[in-house]
């Protein structure tokens, strides 16, 4: 930890809207997300919105007086995208978490940002409904956050990301005045897709206010299977030959030998007894049986062992299971989560690349992966007292990034780059590519008062 | 038809490119597309790109010497999105036809922007894949213009749209620069996604010369529901209850009585003597069988007859009379087909005043909609020689507009806006989302030489 820095004037139009603090217990909470990365020093000062005009009043002010603002929904990001610094306003929107309506006839719902992703999936499951986007922290994420972020889950080889749910959205620009963009129907294309552009901006292009959510019929039936493999390589290779067999799994979930340790370990089960990687894999729809016996054919091949979970209880508990891999691996040290993607049939030269990168950086890398999309969150864990942007986990990092891009990859699947990545980002789109996003978010954001040094 | 005016002269940088030509039968095929509009004038002439290079020195030259260039793909446009007038240079990327690379593994398609939908489809059938968006026109409409109209079609609202389906693309920017976005993983979130803004812009933004496309699993089985109704009011509201049913039917079909008389007319076929409207409904995958039953048990109470079309060639000739739709309405007369998309659940009001607009106006509206998706395709027909953009044609298209939004609903669900729908344009988006949008284009094509007046 650092030293709180002395408190810079905030102009009386910001300080003075209802909902500002500068209670030091509550900008410590602001300070930064769950990447494990902790900024140098504390935001000015949080605006905790309660409506969509608390958010026109903070940056009507902030655009006139320039100071930067950082939106802010659940706090579980990890890309440091919310952290916040010295001279930066908070804009905290978890309050802001009204459903404002569930149309279970035409299957959307109107949301406020600030509604936590399980929410409003509990919300959706009375209506025979889901919300397909699943992170993991489905529990405490916010759904401003994940579309914010675009971000996928378990569920979105099948069912697609944030972006393909995102109808409508509501979004208090830069200057405080509100753009309403998208329409209440599946399809739409009058004009530029701006749900399309502000789905996955992180914040630096306007703050969503509100949205239209598509949600999905919940499937009248879903089958699972578990594998167990000798090695991580096996597991990836079964993962591939799944999609290589052309089967649509609705989840299919790779979690590696170290990181079943960890699980073990924080939640009693005994994984790692039975291999040093398991392969989690669901089928679902009307013929979810069939599909899931295409699954297995592809997966046996490689497993020491299978597992057809029939009873729901026990497939929960497996799902479950994967859900519970960062808490698990957080229990242990600080974690710095990757979150690489390679072209699916590259998963195993992927997995085996970071065994490789491990040994030669001498840090510690756990791996799970949303297999389907070949999307691997390769996670060191280090000391809590250790820095994770610099020295071994920075390098190991920067290897990683190398290698997936070597693969055809990329630098992030689903988590974003925020200020955690920002380094590696030209490398990735290209210098064009960077000019012509910093040209977007110059028309949209002039005075750059939005998340500065985040995303692009 | 009007009389051509007198050539302007075109630069020597752009006039001296290899595949441009000023012949009087070239440009003739190049002044517009289907939509039924005829501009008043010619274009000055006529590049015809074989490679990106020429695309390249095309748009240098252009942006260099400030004349505008209408990109165009197979012409089988509805919104007069190429269509090009006197003073522009068309750029025809028909020739770019080649699909460089399909990845059965990986489930990718690399293909140059010339490449017909249909084609497309073929190749990736030989791998058991398929090309999700599958527009009516699907054997004579080029890849490139389907991204760039962000094209649906039959089988959108189980798979997606164009915008889900493109991974990355190869994009020529106003200027010349080549501009490479998105990933070839299916999932990336590396920056704005600047690929989805280019998804359905309509060639404003720049000229797509390849891409990434995403190919899906051919489904294992499909199953096949026909019925006809005693009007177009009870079809739709079956196709409404198949939704609220929670089904996810891959097509869902709706022709009006107008229409299969035009149909029948064609093709030979008799299904007007069915009934008033008819629905199609397929249901596919691993419970391919059991879904339709739960199509069919929503379908029936509404429905005159019902037919399970058991055999495949039945099933496919039931495909083929609703894509015969719009070119049976052709051979009537000059067709002007509306796009409007209203929430799911309001099919049946939209077309009760569909009715009642075709009345007030006395014009003939024949319609057929993607009920799946809420998108009607309310086509009017007028004589050969009679024009769609002004008296009752441009009357009627305008109250089905009002209509459409006063449902909740979207001027334009798949075709776009291009020129002919530009009055309702900020009617629909407002004007701060047009005013952002201008500046998104500003941003990226400063001389506004990119399909000047379409779109935005
Ligand atoms: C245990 C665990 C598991 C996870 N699993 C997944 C996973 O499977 N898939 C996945 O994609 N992510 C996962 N995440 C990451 C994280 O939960 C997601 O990125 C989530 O979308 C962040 O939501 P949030 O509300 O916490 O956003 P925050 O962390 O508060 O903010 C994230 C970014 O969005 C911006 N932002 C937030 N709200 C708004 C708004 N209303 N308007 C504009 N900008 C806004 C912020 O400025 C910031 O840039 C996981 C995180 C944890 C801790
Ligand atoms: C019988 C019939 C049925 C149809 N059914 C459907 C349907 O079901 N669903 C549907 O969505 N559409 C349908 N359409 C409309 C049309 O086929 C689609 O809009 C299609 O995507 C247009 O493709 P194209 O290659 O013909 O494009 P064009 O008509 O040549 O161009 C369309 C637009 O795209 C731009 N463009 C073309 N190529 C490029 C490129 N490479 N880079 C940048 N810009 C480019 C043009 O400037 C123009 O604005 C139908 C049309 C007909 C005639």
């Amino acid at each position: 930890m650092t030293t709180t820095p002395p408190a810079r004037p905030v102009p009386e139009a910001l300080a003075g809207l209802p909902g500002f603090t500068r209670d030091p217990a509550e900008l410590e909470r602001v300070r930064t997300d769950r990447s494990g990365y902790v900024p140098p020093t504390r935001p000015a000062g949080l605006v905790r919105a309660r409506t969509v005009e608390d958010v026109v009043r903070t940056l009507r002010a902030a655009h006139e007086h320039r100071v930067p603002v950082v939106p802010r929904g659940a706090g579980t990001g990890l890309a440091a995208g919310a952290s916040a610094r010295e001279g930066e306003i908070v804009l905290d929107l978890h309050r802001m978490n009204r459903i404002l309506r569930i149309d279970p006839v035409e299957q959307i719902a109107v949301v406020e940002p600030g509604v936590l992703n399980a929410d409003l999936n509990a919300a959706a499951a009375e209506h025979g409904l889901f919300y397909a986007p699943d992170p993991a922290s489905t529990s405490i994420c916010s759904v401003g956050g994940n579309i914010a972020t675009n971000a996928g889950g378990m569920r979105c080889a099948k069912y697609g990301v944030t972006r393909e749910a995102v109808l409508a959205l509501t979004v208090v620009l830069a200057d405080g005045r509100v753009l309403t963009t998208g329409a209440g129907t599946v399809k739409a294309v009058t004009g530029y897709d701006l749900k399309a552009l502000f789905t996955g901006s992180e914040g630096t292009l306007g703050v969503v206010v509100e949205a239209v959510l598509r949600l999905r019929p919940a499937p009248v039936a879903t089958a699972t299977v578990a594998a167990w493999f000798r090695d991580v390589g096996s597991a990836a290779a079964a993962a591939s030959a799944v999609i290589a067999a052309r089967a649509t799994p609705s989840v299919l979930e790779l979690v590696d030998g170290p990181t079943l340790g960890a699980i073990d370990l924080a939640t009693g089960s005994a994984h790692r007894s039975r291999g040093e990687a398991f392969l989690l894999a669901q089928t679902d729809g009307f013929g979810a049986e069939l599909e899931r016996d295409v699954v297995l054919r592809a997966i046996e091949p490689f497993a020491e062992s299978v597992l057809v979970a029939d009873d729901p209880a026990e497939a929960e508990a497996l799902v479950q299971a994967r859900r519970s891999a960062i808490p698990s691996l957080e229990a242990l040290g600080r974690v710095s989560i990757g979150d690489v993607g390679v072209p699916r049939h590259r998963l195993a030269e992927m997995v085996t690349g970071l065994r490789r990168i491990a040994e030669e950086t001498g840090v510690e890398i756990c791996t799970v992966a949303h297999a389907a999309d070949g999307n691997l969150h390769p996670m060191i864990v280090v000391d809590r007292d250790e820095p994770i942007t610099e020295g071994p986990p920075k390098l190991a990092l920067g290897r990683m990034f190398e290698l997936a891009r070597s693969l055809g990859g990329t630098l992030t699947g689903e988590h974003g780059v925020g200020l955690l990545k920002q380094d590696w980002f030209t490398a990735e789109v290209g210098e064009l590519s960077r000019e012509v996003q910093h040209r977007i978010k110059q028309a949209l954001d002039p005075h750059g008062i939005l998340n500065p040094g985040k995303a692009v």
